[in-house]
């Protein structure tokens, strides 16, 4: 008798990894391609501080079983306090990083057919789970200024048109991943009064908000949000240390309870979230995103000036006001894969543009992300990246 | 519009949470209910010194985007190797706790109706996932000495007379949950020759095997299955802390990939992985599990001695070679349920056995968990509910 009998439909297919190493096992070889963040940047000895205070004053809580600490809890509901959400601890639900929280989302809104409204290009690390669930992906346009809220509105109109309620639209609306572009105010709220009037749940994916390198903060979409339709997810992954695994989600409590419905393995451990709560405290953390802004906007300077002096002049590259990435459009006739074999070939690596569309569009396009890479190397690897452009 | 219209058919209904809190609020009150861990074990000193290490040598790793530490994987499956499972690294996942692992299974096994064989009693912490997910749980009677595989024959004869196979037997074969009982050889030898004769899967959920207190281990069912029918499930939980949350399963691979499928948060921590693998390296964990079974050792035999003294003689308890709890059958006609709120009102608590079945049977014996309360207490606590026994 075969095992593979007993598997139920939803598992009978395994998808190959999305991603390969993150690191290059080559140390001649520059990564641009993911949003790893600066390994020098991580507060290590704050981080054991914290460890030692909370087993010194709190093991017996932190090391048994235990839910999450409501402490974290709290501190999550103070920052969005301070961006203007209305927020308390009960609603928020913390995860293993954000994508435990995105990945969970078609558990709660979808059933297979269903649409869920994306932006073009994405973060596919969470719109993968989408379609995995059999979600129908809707792509909307995005420009400089993110989302593109006209076409959303024309996109929403056909569908009620035809008589389809999208379940979600997901969208990284500050410092975008991957093209880095913020929405400006005017569409934040043209996008949250139409997920209303459409009774569509919007999906703020928030990972990079807090990395500001200059400019005003833009108002969060939950904090525009009068009825409740916002999920707010964020992460202390970019602003502490992705390896610790520690996300949340912000909504009302329908929604929280249920995606704490299709967390199986219970609360968020009660150690891990212990240690980021101490480590946060004292103000610890503002001052350590301080300096994260300092260094990722010197990264960032950098890759911007390398890419003006070696990149062909039709390369037009966006100019990012915080997060991890830039995003270039390649010359007309330019294949992002082709030049990924080539660029690869000289020492240095991207994420070509067909990695971010769901219908595998994008070729035209290149995401670079100057997180990871050493400051000293970022002009190296952009050169390398510009005569690889030159071969083609 | 309403967003209750977005949820899924799965979402719909939030079960109310099956676990009140784990502790006593009121100092004074003894609490055998959960099987917490003995919170005066925990080495914390060790812990901290793994984290020092960890932070010291490997935080470019630990700290960033990075799958789960490979060489946690290597250490488990040296475990195995011991315990006379052929086992290598990529056999194993790790996850958040045994709890996600077991909380997956039903994606990877259970569509609507299928059956699922478990024991009676069982940890409702486990099989109520089997439920929710709709499986139709069939029971398995257990004795003192764990599953009836005479019954578990018969029952798999039954199901395949009407065409039924089901999909998985959970069983905890060591110091079980609730009972304590361990399965002796013969009925583990039929109980995976079972499984490979009806090509049905087997769930070896082992919390408990490392806590023995005297006699010599059997065979785990790992070590027995030639074909690979049983899906091994351990934990760091009872012997180091449960507030890490790091479990892991072992099974043939076309089940680990499909494990992993499901755990939408991708691999487990690289900073959490990194601490226990520290934490057990150097032989650390081998000693530590020798000084936890010595000490609940001791908290088992202040029970089994204050029980005979204190119980009434028609009280039946079950003494445990190992693990967590004391399972007690209670004089005819007393009810666990009516004995709960008699002893609650003499400071000391208990989980009734209606809790340890999926039929809510079981008023008739209750679980006794001696591994938190501190020693000093257990005698005082099991005299509260005896006196509570003969007030009824």
């Amino acid at each position: 008798m075969r095992i593979d009998e007993l598997f139920t439909e939803r598992a009978r297919h395994v998808p190959p990894p999305m991603y390969g190493p993150g690191r290059p096992e080559d140390d001649n070889q520059i990564s641009f391609t993911y949003g790893l963040a600066d390994p020098d940047m991580f507060p290590r000895d704050d981080l054991l501080d914290a460890t030692a205070r909370v087993l010194a004053t709190d093991a017996a809580d932190a090391l048994n079983y235990a839910p999450a600490f409501a402490g974290l809890r709290e501190q999550v509901a103070a920052r969005l306090r301070a961006e203007g959400v209305e927020a308390d601890a009960d609603g928020v639900l913390l995860g293993y990083g954000s994508s435990q929280i995105l990945g969970l989302l078609p558990e709660v809104f979808v059933e297979r057919g269903d649409v869920v409204l994306i932006e073009g290009p994405s973060f596919m690390g969470a719109v993968r789970h989408f379609g995995d669930a059999g979600a129908r992906l809707v792509t909307v346009p995005t420009d400089a200024r993110g989302m593109d809220v006209d076409a959303l509105e024309e996109i929403l109109r056909d569908l009620r048109r035809r008589d389809i309620r999208p379940k979600f639209i997901y969208t990284i609306p500050t410092f975008h991943n991957p093209t880095g572009a913020t929405m400006p105010r005017g569409r934040r709220e043209r996008l949250v009064a139409l997920a209303a009037e459409y009774g569509v749940v919007v999906v703020e994916d928030d990972a990079y908000g807090d990395l500001r390198f200059e400019g005003q903060p833009e108002p969060v979409l939950a904090a525009l949000d009068q009825e409740g339709w916002v999920i707010r997810v964020g992460t202390f992954s970019k602003i502490l240390a992705p390896g610790l695994r520690v996300g949340w989600a912000y909504a009302r409590p329908e929604i929280i309870a249920r995606l704490d419905k299709f967390k199986v393995e219970g609360s968020t451990g009660p150690f891990l979230t212990r240690v980021v709560a101490q480590y946060c405290a004292e103000g610890r953390l503002d001052a350590h995103i301080a300096e994260l802004a300092a260094g990722y906007r010197h990264k960032r300077d950098l890759m911007l000036g390398a890419i003006a002096r070696e990149f062909p002049a039709e390369v037009a590259a966006l100019r990012p006001e915080g997060g991890f990435f830039v995003w270039c459009r390649l010359p007309a006739g330019m294949s992002a894969t082709a030049l990924l074999k080539a660029s690869d070939a000289r020492g240095a690596t991207f994420l070509p543009g067909t990695r971010c569309f769901a219908d595998g569009s994008g070729d035209d396009s290149i995401r670079l992300a100057f997180s990871f890479v050493p400051a000293a190397r970022i002009e190296e690897g952009i050169a390398r990246i510009g005569q690889a452009m030159r071969s083609l």
